[in-house]
């Protein structure tokens, strides 16, 4: 089993209602790659500036992370300053200074051209399609997008999406994608596409897939405090890779209803603590605990006979 | 079992992106009650005018639905007008006409002053209370609210929340009146007031059960359209009381997540077509199918146990 990953790796400088932190470790890649170490060894490709600490490459190595493909470019770590009100769902944008990020061209080592498992986190969809393309083709890929791609690179986005066997999309994005108000109807449409899965992530309020003509319903998991909700999306879809990639073949429908929980359940975890400081201290029974604890908040017994007589 | 209900029936103007309807069936009473009447006979306590029409009063006579206490008073029937943009969610009120509901003193027919269950619909928190004195303590009272009653009789409100068992609200509401941002944290509030209940409607995303130390998750029910989400509240908490209604004694956590089921099950009807219509044609077979669907879109099996290894 082998989980390719190719995303953003950033700096970010953040404030919640719960506190303010600057230059933390962030960036799509590095939320997916975290939760998906804990289940599956990862290669990572992105890039790196100068600037970037050597105490972070120490802890992602300390993981099950490869950097053969981590590029360390001239210049300065792409970074994103966001902001969170108590409404925690939407974060607001300060400052994106691209850096080396601008001219990123991914380049996945020779060893890493038959991946078996592939994700590709949120980049530009040309950026995504010429890494599928180069490489053998895997058993598995998944991309994530955002609307910056749906609004400034619909048809790129578009191309990409049909090559790929699932979407892992914000609601708000998959209507806007689909342009469908019924969130029903527009997972419907983006299969038509070609993935024959899609996962919208409803935030606090979970996520839901869609297989097939098969749908799965993951609740949220309700929490006292979310300190910083950042990553939480790439939580989620690094639990659910990671998961996935542990399997043979195909993914099944139950394989995915278990992977979606796993990754709330990853996400639930990440969003405790501001970057991912809660996935240092994070352990496998904690994880196990956490997976029963959605079974306990989601399951209900079949209803009396009588009932319906 | 008996099954008290106190509200407004009321004559409903709506328009929503699929259609308009003028003078249709509504209020919180009418949707509660027809949801309910599906598990357990109701007695319904409310007000409409002399222009009420006919054929409505015989078709809530054709269900078990006892009108003995349904006064027929001098003037027009209370009406609302609303709209529905694509967001489904939110509700705009385009003119509210109180007309007999302006005076209404609800009276409880002597020989319903001993109810089994009682659900209070969303009324003035003082009448709402006027009604549990004026009747011997029920097994089992829950009420619903709105943040016109938060904003405007906020202490009179909380009088009434200490003395029921259950609180069914929207999830906004129930932020606004705990004063806190995070749901859980609003919950154990108002379970610090009194009722050990509480349940949060999500709109689409289904429902939350509080229930002491305990917490439920309902799915929403993905559907294709939503007609009109007129009374979808209503016919939660009427699912809910109906099922609880059948029940001796005080109800447990289990009874009350399958009641919150069958809630969601009843309101996922009850938004399929205009008014109560979807109700009229509704049969116990479809509920029991969509009972276990809800069960299909929310089981997973256990994870491996190689995964936590």
């Amino acid at each position: 089993m082998s989980l390719l990953c190719v995303g953003s790796v950033a700096l970010d400088s953040i404030e919640t209602p719960f506190g303010k932190r600057d230059r933390i470790l962030g960036g799509s890649a590095t939320h997916f790659s975290i939760a998906a170490a804990f289940f599956t060894p990862i290669n990572l490709v992105a890039v790196v500036g100068q600037d970037f600490p050597q105490e972070h490459l120490d802890f992602l190595k300390s993981l099950k992370i490869d950097l053969k493909g981590l590029e360390v470019a001239e210049g300065e770590t792409f970074r994103w300053e966001g902001r969170y009100g108590f409404d925690l769902n939407n974060a607001e944008t300060l400052a994106t200074y691209l850096n080396v990020f601008a001219d990123f061209q991914p380049k996945v080592p020779e060893a890493w051209q038959q991946p078996e498992h592939l994700f590709l986190a949120n980049i530009h969809p040309d950026l995504q399609r010429d890494v599928l393309n180069g490489v053998s083709r895997p058993k598995f890929v998944a991309l994530d997008t955002m609307n910056f791609w749906i609004e400034g690179a619909l048809d790129s986005l578009k191309q990409t999406i049909e090559l790929v066997d699932m979407i892992v999309i914000n609601e708000a994005e998959c209507r806007q994608l689909a342009k469908e108000a019924s969130l029903l109807k527009a997972a419907r449409t983006i299969q038509s596409w070609g993935p024959k899965t899609v996962v919208a992530k409803l935030g606090e309020y979970g996520a839901l897939l869609f297989h097939g003509e098969q749908i799965f319903s993951a609740p949220g998991f309700p929490l006292e405090q979310v300190m910083d909700p950042t990553g939480a999306g790439d939580s989620f879809a690094g639990g659910m890779m990671g998961y996935l990639a542990q399997l043979d073949g195909a993914p099944q429908f139950e394989d995915l209803k278990q992977a979606v929980i796993l990754g709330s359940v990853m996400a639930s975890f990440n969003v405790e603590d501001f970057s991912c400081d809660r996935m240092r201290r994070l352990n496998a029974a904690e994880i196990k605990q956490r997976y029963q604890d959605f079974q306990d908040l989601a399951h209900f017994q079949p209803a009396a006979e009588s009932l319906f007589a």
